[in-house]
C-alpha cells in the first residue's frame, strides 16, 4: 500500500499574459501532523474562480499575490480527519480556505461547519457561497434592480452569473444573460429561465443584445470587461448601474482598443448620470445571513438553479483553471480533490 | 432717445471642437409685450456655465441641444417690469432661465421670488444657485468625506470646486485643491481656507499633488477630467468616491491619450472597489430647502466665501464664455447684462 501523501500545487512562475501549464509545479509532501489546538483537514473539493488570475501577478489589488513556490489559494470544502481542537470532531465537514492541495492544518480559524443534509457541501463554493453571495450583494446593494428594470450580466451560465439573473427575476426585473456558445445559452434561457440569452460569440453579438433589451440597461452586472462591455455600454440608461465584481477578459492581459475609451466613458457618467462600483464580496460581509436564509429557501423552492462543473484530480486544477479563463467551464467550476 | 431693444445672443452654428465667435450672432429685436398672465423680465445677471458647451452640440445628452438660430441658454437673475400675472409684481427680482438676452417673457412658471435682504440676487446664480447645489450635493450624497479623509476638486477657485472644497472642511475633511496659476492657488489656500492649492500648470503637477496627499485621496469631485484625471487617478484611495459633475477639459474636444485608459480605470474600479458616479444636481432637487438653509448659514458666518467674476454688457458673453472653458474666469462668471 502506497504512503498517502499531501499533494499541493505551487506557483512556480508569475505569468507573462496569458497563464501557461509552466505557471504551476506540483508537489507531493509528507501529511502534516496537527499541532495543539489545530485539526488536519482532507480536501474534499476546491473552488477554482476567476481571482485567482489575480493572485498569480505581482500587482497591487485587494489582496496579496500568491508568493512564488507558495500553494496557489482558493476556497475548500473539507473533511476534519484528525483533530486536537475541541470545536471540531473528526467527520465533521468545514468550509476552509486551504488553497490547490489535498490535506491541511488549520487551527480552526476561519474554518465553517457545514451541514451536509442542508444542501451538498459543494454549494458552500458556490451558489451558497462565495459566488452566491458576490452575485446577491453586488446585486441588490448595487444594482438595486426596479420590477421591469432590464439587467444584463456575462458569464451568464456560471456562478454569479447565474444568480444574478435568477435574483434579477426574483425582484421583478427582465434578466439578459450572455454566454458562450447554443449549449449554455440553451441553459441559461431554458433551465435558469432569463428571459432572453446571447451568444457573445455570435458575428451580430451586439445587434442581438441590442433588440434583446429593447428599453436599455438599467442595470450591467460586470463580471468579465471587454468586447461584452463595448456592446453593453451603448444600451446603458440614464441611471444605470455598474456593479464591477470582474473582468475575467483582461486578466490574462488588457484587451485595449486602438482608441482610447476613457473620454467616452467619462462623457457617458455624466450625461446619464451612471454609477459604475468596484466590489467584493467581503465588503458586505454583514449581509451573509440574508444571504443563506434567502438563497437557501429560493433553492428548497426551485426558484433558483445551479450547475455544477466536476473536474476530477487535483492534477488537472491546472489545466480546467486556464479553461475557465477561456470559458471553457459551463457552470460552477470544482475540483474533487478526494 | 433711443428705443430700448431685446437684445439677444443666438446659436449661429454649431462649433467644430473649440467654440469660436462664429458660432454666436448678437440680434436685436422689439421688446415683447407680456400678454394675459405673463410677466417681462428685464434681465440683470446672466449665468456662464461650463455645462452650456454641452448645449451647443447636436449629441444625446441629458438635455436638448440649443437649436441654431435659437437663443442660447441660461440662468439668469431678472427684474419684473410688467406685468399681467397676480403672482408677481412690478420691481420684483426673480431667478428665471431666460438665456442670452436682454429682456424675457414668462408665464411665472420656474420663476423664483428673491428676497434681496437675504443675499446679493447674483449669489442665486453662485453659490446660493445650480453651482453651489452642484457641490453640496454631489460632495455629500455622493462623496460622502469622513472627518479626516482627503478630497480633491480641481477648478477650486471656480463655483463649484470653491463651494466643494469649503464644505469639505466643515465637514472635517482634507481639502486639496487644484488651480490655475499662483494667484488662484493663493486664492484658494488664503481666502478659501483649503489645506493644499496646487498649480495644475507646474511642470511638476503630479508630484506636487501626491505630495499634498500623502494619504491618497478618498473622494475626488470631478469637474475638469483630463491631465488632472491622470494625475489624481493612481492616488485614489480603496473605497474612493468620484463624483462626476463636469468634464470641462474635454468640451472643445476630446482629449484622448495614445494608449486606451479604459482597461487601466476598470481594473481600478475593481481592485480598489471605487465608486464613479454622474450626476446634476436637479436629481437631488428635493435637498434644496436643506442646502439654502445650511449655505446660507455658512455664508453669514463666513464659513464659506465665494468670488464672482462680472463682465459688463451681453455683448460680452461670448468671448467671456470662451475664456470660462479655458479657465480664464477667477470666481463665478457672471454677465451684469443691465
Amino acid at each position: 500500500m502506497s504512503e498517502v501523501r499531501n499533494t499541493r500545487i505551487v506557483l512556480a512562475s508569475r505569468p507573462q499574459g496569458t497563464v501557461t501549464a509552466e505557471n504551476f509545479r506540483i508537489e507531493a509532501l509528507a501529511i502534516p501532523r496537527p499541532g495543539t489546538g489545530e485539526v488536519l483537514l482532507k480536501i474534499l473539493f476546491l473552488s477554482l474562480d476567476p481571482y485567482m488570475r489575480g493572485r498569480m501577478d505581482d500587482a497591487k489589488s485587494y489582496a496579496a499575490p500568491v508568493e512564488i513556490d507558495a500553494v496557489m489559494e482558493g476556497g475548500t470544502v473539507a473533511e476534519v480527519i484528525a483533530s486536537n481542537n475541541p470545536d471540531f470532531a473528526v467527520g465533521d465537514t468545514v468550509l476552509s480556505h486551504s488553497g490547490w492541495q489535498s490535506h491541511a492544518l488549520s487551527d480552526g480559524g476561519g474554518l465553517l461547519k457545514l451541514d451536509p443534509a442542508l444542501a451538498p457541501v459543494s454549494t458552500a463554493l458556490g451558489i451558497l457561497g462565495m459566488p452566491g453571495l458576490t452575485a446577491y450583494t453586488g446585486l441588490l446593494t448595487i444594482g438595486r434592480p426596479q420590477p421591469g428594470e432590464t439587467v444584463v450580466v456575462a458569464a451568464a451560465s456560471g456562478p454569479v452569473g447565474s444568480a444574478v439573473g435568477q435574483i434579477a427575476r426574483i425582484k421583478g426585473a427582465r434578466a439578459v444573460g450572455i454566454a458562450g456558445g447554443a449549449e449554455k445559452c440553451a441553459f441559461v434561457k431554458d433551465v435558469l429561465g432569463f428571459d432572453a440569452a446571447i451568444d457573445h460569440r455570435a458575428p451580430d453579438f451586439p445587434e442581438q443584445l441590442q433588440r434583446a433589451c429593447p428599453n436599455g440597461v438599467d442595470v450591467y452586472f460586470e463580471n468579465v470587461g471587454g468586447p461584452v462591455w463595448d456592446a453593453v455600454f451603448p444600451l446603458l440608461n440614464t441611471f444605470a448601474r455598474v456593479p464591477v465584481c470582474g473582468l475575467i477578459s483582461q486578466y490574462n492581459g488588457a484587451t485595449s482598443s486602438q482608441t482610447d475609451r476613457l473620454p467616452r466613458l467619462m462623457r457617458s457618467i455624466l450625461v446619464k448620470s451612471l454609477t459604475i462600483r468596484g466590489f467584493i464580496y467581503r465588503e458586505f460581509a454583514d449581509q451573509r445571513p440574508a444571504f443563506l436564509r434567502e438563497m437557501s429557501e429560493w433553492l428548497r423552492t426551485g426558484k433558483v438553479r445551479y450547475r455544477e462543473d466536476i473536474v476530477d484530480g487535483l492534477a488537472n486544477a491546472p489545466e480546467a483553471f486556464m479553461g475557465l479563463l477561456k470559458g471553457r467551464n459551463f457552470g460552477k467550476l470544482l475540483v474533487r480533490v478526494s
